[in-house]
């Protein structure tokens, strides 16, 4: 069996946990990652508090593959990811001086002041790597195994894009669903065996209501097709044998 | 001042880290939050494992006033929450003799069978308090300060409708907003300035970009009114002497 390759990812901004603003980016990472093999295990929502940023840093860094954040890297004063970062790792969060000399031209070539609020945009971690940003110019960096993105969904879409051919990937996990009309409480037992009879497998239920009724998303994830297609059959009897079962 | 109340948020489920499910319970606890004055200060998504929910149950119960669960209490064997956060307080997890003998009655009446599966809803830690179910009956539950409700967003929002009239709930942040033509580099020196001057004041500062052009939403939250609106009276007359600036 390959090794196992694992993520977390950090999201930062008092806007998310306010409930102003909806995260659009947990979703999309999660898709890539079961895209590419990777399993996404945990994510956080942190505030814009520097040691929140830190302790989530260190705790997730250590325990997955990789970590990615989004948010917090902007020209304003609670933009900290930068420096929380470095300070997770211990290093001088300085102007990098190709980000700074990117920056600078590119505001110089505009005509628009590059301010002290624009500079803040070249900070990174001593060491770190730019991940281009080629909405904004204004890059996200990689130190180790954390990589630093924006927030603005369709920059962060981008960095992604340039981060992903970088990742060893894991074996890639192979899914088929099952849309199963019956409740989780009519099914619960017999997936349970089925579970059981196919360890190779991870059998998930979705639980869904819609307009008073319940019915049930079955999905099945394997790294091997046949092992797979032999779980997807069995639970394909199962919610044709339910037939006329009721409840919720 | 009045005592702050926090709270933080644990989303339990692996169709969440997968992307195959996209969570709409954080952004609607984070509104509700916000409404009460309650400060949401992390939430953290896990997968189906029981280990990870015991670690972030214990990590966050002790920091936060109170902790919100959604996820994994149905039927399935994939639904673990109740033994998770029962191991976590070093509980045990039996039967709660009511929620038993509820679903016990509602299966009857409908003459469908009250298999291990459905009896494994009515467990919960000893002790613990209902939280009512107006939708699907089988009960969420409150052990301390930790509050275990559906995954399934309509039954999370009825479970929520019902645990808020039971909490204590911090002073009202008060909020307000300016929507702000200029991109977070136009603004941030003079920004900055400004939230130094107002230091009871938060000023969040959401960086938007759509079709080729950048603006800023910005936030202004103070638990005082005065203080609020001279924030964003200095932020409204920035804005005005920054007309004609450009860049992101």
């Amino acid at each position: 069996m390959s090794e196992q390759i694992t993520a977390a990812m950090i999201v930062i901004g008092d806007e998310i946990l306010s409930g102003r603003t909806k995260d659009l980016n947990i979703g999309h990472l999660a898709e890539i990652m079961t895209a590419i093999g990777i399993d996404l295990k945990e994510v956080r929502i942190v505030s814009d508090d520097e040691s929140a940023i830190v302790d989530a840093v260190n705790a997730l860094r250590g325990a997955y593959t990789y970590v990615f954040t989004t948010g917090g890297i902007g020209p304003t004063h609670d933009d900290i990811t930068a420096e929380a970062v470095s300070r997770a790792f211990g290093l001088p969060c300085p102007y990098d001086e190709r980000a700074y000399a990117t920056l600078e031209a590119y505001y110089a070539k505009r005509g628009i002041e590059f301010t002290e609020a624009r500079k803040r945009m070249a900070r990174m971690p001593q060491g770190a790597e730019h991940i281009d940003n080629p909405i904004s110019l204004a890059p996200g960096f990689r130190i180790e195994n954390v990589h630093v993105m924006a927030g603005v969904p369709a920059i962060f879409q981008a960095m992604l894009d340039n981060v992903v051919p970088t990742l060893k990937t894991g074996a890639k996990l192979l899914s088929d669903n099952v849309h199963c009309p019956h409740g989780e409480g009519v099914i619960g037992d017999r997936l349970a065996a089925i579970q059981k009879e196919h360890p190779d497998t991870i059998i998930g239920s979705y639980p869904k209501y819609r307009d008073g009724s319940f019915w049930t998303e079955l999905v099945i994830r394997a790294r091997d097709a046949e092992k797979l297609s032999a779980a997807k059959e069995a639970i394909e009897t199962m919610v044709t044998e339910l037939a006329g079962a009721k409840g919720p």
